[in-house]
């Protein structure tokens, strides 16, 4: 496993947070991901990790810079992983559209032409990216996860499909059931063909009904998010859930959109939920 | 006076993060601003107000997303006002090095071509930006100031200059002595002309030998800052105002550079000494 190369480190609350890059297996590029340290972790503690999967057009930066997360994963003493939403590159395919390629990776193993050969953005999520964070830091082997949008959607198929690897899963405004709605129809069908059955294998909506590990979940949704009726629908998915046996603490907040100012108002409220699954 | 128009509106922290755009009698262009309203505002309270400059190539946005700032607004019911850090346009006077021209306006009256025509920004934030606000937001006439780098310098200088105007000032790695830094000979020698007695109309370590108004000061400075040694050196300006009877409080902070990483980590404390000043 090659060692990733630091590219930048800032002082933050204590403890470090920096970024890395290194050659990925899983999508044959160099992939980039950001690390914060909390200081019990530059005093010599290994602490537990939660993973945070971005949205659409975000790379490891945009959470890194806007949600203010790290006040409270130094309080609480927990790392923080960012890796990048998708594999980039002059030879990397893209796509014009926002919403595929490039930044929109979707966290699925693409098996559809020209995407197979580099969006494996699952296997790298879910396997290679906490190995190597687990070889080359401080951390021990507890693990949670969440993310916002694309990235929400990322954390629940990864969690319900790996049982025990994660304490808890927590979301922002999730994509829950992409093969019904637009954005996840338009990115499986590019990177997955028609294969329905493919499809409900990165369906949370579909994967909740029959998942066995019933690990905590939490989700934000804003009120006033433009992609709330369409897009996100997080009520089918918190219902899906609690027919199954899970406890989903799902909280629909009046007035928010789907930025970052939303992530900020709330990701204190997230980090506790982790820390607390955790055993924090 | 224009009614300053809305461009965006995000809900935080229960309360409202805002752009507007106004023309500007001050600078004779549109300028842009950002204002956070804490939730009492929203409720029918009128709020005191932090004036936040930023620093070298920095518009309303860096520090409304990257400084986590609002969390404590919110909770001590104050608003902040985000203004550019220069005119900007077309036909605005520029410069192609970051240092000056837009986006480096220092937060004075330029009176050298080509930048008088424009280049008004210690009229516009020290006098024009307040009046617009109090006529046109829930907000008293107490005041207080802060900033980063180049908004340090703008931050402390107005402060000075103003007794009365404003209930306390404090900043983040500021420019204290321009006169005598590189960045500040330069933005003064190409804004203000060769007169030294102008210069000193804009020096903080040279206005606080005889300032009047003893207003509370807090600086902040990262000991890893590459920018510590020469360009910034705020010791010379604590030293200088507690020799005519100010109380600072400096605070080094070890192995913080001059990012906005350094600013999130310690903006609850600048957040809180302002409060403080204000009577919440």
């Amino acid at each position: 496993m090659n060692t990733p190369t630091l590219i930048s480190r800032h002082k933050m609350f204590n403890g470090h947070h920096e970024r890395y890059r290194h050659a990925s297996a899983a999508t044959g590029t160099d992939m980039t991901f950001a690390v914060y340290l909390p200081p019990q972790a530059l005093q010599g503690y290994q602490v537990p990790v939660l993973y945070w999967l971005s949205g659409l057009t975000c790379t490891d930066e945009n959470f890194s810079t806007k949600a203010g997360a790290q006040r409270f994963a130094a309080q609480w003493g927990m790392a923080l992983v960012m890796p990048d939403t998708s594999p980039r590159g002059d030879d990397v395919a893209d796509d014009e559209r926002y919403d595929l390629g490039q930044g929109a990776g979707f966290y699925v193993n693409a098996v559809e032409a020209p995407w197979a050969a580099h969006y494996q953005m699952y296997d790298y999520v879910a396997h290679e990216l906490p190995a190597l964070i687990e070889a080359h830091f401080p951390v021990t082997d507890k693990r949670s996860i969440s993310g916002h949008s694309m990235g929400g959607h990322g954390a629940l198929q990864i969690a319900l499909k790996n049982p025990g690897r994660y304490a808890a899963v927590s979301a922002f405004a999730p994509i829950v059931n992409p093969s019904e709605t637009p954005w996840g129809q338009k990115a499986f069908t590019a990177y997955l063909g028609g294969d329905q059955t493919t499809w409900a294998q990165y369906d949370s909506t579909k994967l909740v009904q029959t998942a066995s590990a019933k690990l905590p979940i939490l989700i934000d949704q804003g009120g006033g998010d433009d992609f709330y009726p369409q897009e996100l629908q997080p009520e089918k998915f918190a219902a899906a859930a609690r027919g199954n046996g899970f406890h989903v603490q799902f909280n629909l907040r009046p007035g928010y959109d789907h930025s970052y100012y939303f992530i900020a108002s709330f990701i204190d409220s997230h980090i506790e939920f982790h820390a607390d699954a955790l055993g924090l």
